[in-house]
């Protein structure tokens, strides 16, 4: 797949982006906002750098124009990476770049409230902060999150692609072999295929196999997959800048129908997926996140699994692979028409197996709408 | 090359640096250190973890035993990443971890010095501030940059096989078909290359062909790289967690002599040259770290290209790719056996062309140790 074929953001949307974060400033009564390298940047004005050193920022003042701060070295790679027009300042290496940010804010920054995009690091916060000793601070994210959560057609349909990715990889490392190799090799296969099926980096990719299925961050690693046990796979990246993120659970037998699924985790299994098919049922605009994540919790404690599903149901995903909305016991944010989100409910006993079912949803005006669509039943394969 | 075959550090060693680091916060009348996802972490406990919103932070109040706190779901996964034994508390999905981090940091910390690791999120700051409001905050890097910028034998092992890989694919690159490809379509073959040859996610790769060779941080793009013209090639990533950068340039004739660099560029590159081995020739225990800039520069500005050299010399490299020290004018820290770092000079000619040539050295004691060693003069190749 080439960057060609894929659809892009138009050039216009971030132009129109931009004006809507200056007015939401205004509302959410911000002075300024301060946007390092990352998914906020990226959403206003499409250009992507790495996090380093090295400041690069979005300077927003209220009522003012706003200017890309970048070290000059990168002044010619910034134009290039920018989608809409924008003011540049640079810096040279011995400047001061957060006095530079500051002192294009104007003067009501000096005392007032200054909002920085999440992600931005310490390193440079700290600098800010010694800069505008007297200015209050918070997350730019109160300011953008009602932007970014709900997800336009493009921006759609490029998790649609990014979701229809992963299924094929998912798919293709169920009809592999398994048996015989380390979490670790089959990893590096799901990159592998990941990236071949148009992702870029970095993806991720979590083989929990045997025990290790309990930890749901489980970190691939040098243990051989034996015949008789699970395997949870659950893989994602991002392509043309939208995540994928989707987990199935497959058990491996070995060629020998004698290792397969014991009762008690066919039974575990399928409390998990009533828990799973009834929170992504329940999606509609105007329900509660929370009511997503109770619903699903609502299953599973029923079974008497409570204690073994440990973490919340879900996670909002566009050009992170982590955002809002969360799904999650205390957030009331009602859902609306175009937010994506996963659905994951798991269930882990501790040393010896679990499973989870995950994915990506978008609200759709009259239900859900799922960008994962490889069979969520437990799949028994050889290996 | 398997994992098992790299040197690595031994256990013992984090142990150390946790003692080290405990003694420092005495010597730098720091109350606590609250350590952040990323090289820190890594540095102080090898366990390394994605940056999310879900806090995972080391936490060292003075005189107290350091705590790593995770999230519950990430407990098994710390436990397995982790090569020191450290008392882990984990908190619940509906808990509020910073509040849990500053609890534990005793007494203290209440109006004290509380420092953060550089690449901890904004997100997290802002929420410790808000849980510690009459703390000042500064910088982990002040307590740990003594400890992180020397290089013990097995870092220095490690950043050896990392230039060596790198060194590699330089060469297979720079031996293989260039000419009527995208330098997109190289710097795939050149991530690929690099992953081939050991190296771990994320690599980067500049291939900054004819006027693009003047974009110092150019991002690779669809231009097709054409015959009569040079290519900068700057390429790394990490190996073992220690890092690679690399930069050589190389013109490219299409077999047709011709087509070869002009005199103007080969001037310009042998002057590049003198620069670069000079800088390197000055790398000794106790020479200021800005003096190995100045070396580089003063010949580059002898030479009328003053202004088209318009960054650093150089950076500090091991768990991160950019660290200290950095080789800037300003920076007096006298250089020191075991530090590692970039020479890597560059002239450029905006809109034309440029060049850059970079290796890793280590600061020896009784001179540079060179950790790149694909030939430094211009590459003539057909391509």
């Amino acid at each position: 797949m080439t960057i060609a074929s894929r659809p892009t953001i138009p050039a216009e949307r971030y132009a129109e982006r931009l004006r809507q974060i200056s007015g939401r400033l205004l509302l959410h009564r911000v002075d300024a906002a301060l946007i390092g390298v990352g998914p906020d940047l990226d959403y206003l004005t499409g250009y992507r750098a790495m996090p380093l050193e090295r400041l690069t920022m979005l300077a927003i003042g209220a009522g003012r124009p706003p200017v890309l701060v970048v070290p000059r070295l990168e002044e010619p790679a910034a134009r290039a990476g920018l989608r809409t027009p924008l003011d540049i300042a640079t810096w040279m290496e011995t400047d001061d770049p957060h006095a530079l940010v500051v002192s294009l804010l104007g003067r009501d920054a000096g005392g007032g409230r200054v909002a920085v995009s999440d992600r931005l690091w310490s390193f440079h916060l700290l600098r800010l902060q010694a800069v505008l000793p007297s200015a209050t601070w918070s997350s730019v994210t109160a300011v953008l999150r009602e932007l970014r959560m709900v997800k336009d057609h493009d921006e759609i349909e490029l998790l649609r692609l990014a979701g229809a990715a992963a299924d094929r990889v998912v798919d293709q490392i169920a009809s592999g072999r398994l048996v015989g190799r380390s979490e670790a090799d089959v990893a590096t296969e799901v990159r592998q295929r990941l990236q071949a099926e148009g992702h870029e980096l970095p993806e991720f990719a979590i083989v929990a196999s045997g025990p290790n299925s309990a930890s749901p961050h489980h970190e691939a690693s040098d243990r051989v997959i034996q015949a008789g046990e699970p395997i949870v796979l659950d893989i994602g990246g991002a392509l043309g800048g939208y995540g994928s993120d989707t987990t199935r659970t497959l058990w491996v037998t070995g060629g020998d129908e004698r290792n397969g699924p014991t009762k008690e985790f066919r039974h575990l299994f399928g409390v998990l997926l009533a828990a799973q098919q009834a929170a992504t049922r329940a999606v509609r605009p105007g329900v509660a996140a929370e009511a997503i994540d109770r619903t699903a919790r609502n299953i599973i404690d029923g079974e008497g699994y409570g204690e073994n599903f440990f973490h919340r149901t879900g996670h909002g995903i566009g050009l992170e692979g982590h955002e809002e909305p969360y799904l999650i016991a205390g957030n009331d944010e009602p859902l609306a028409e175009g937010m994506a989100f996963s659905v994951e409910p798991g269930i882990y006993l501790p040393g010896r197996y679990g499973a989870r079912i995950e994915d990506i949803i978008v609200c759709g005006a009259d239900g859900p709408i799922i960008l994962n669509n490889e069979p969520r039943e437990l799949r028994v394969v050889a290996g």
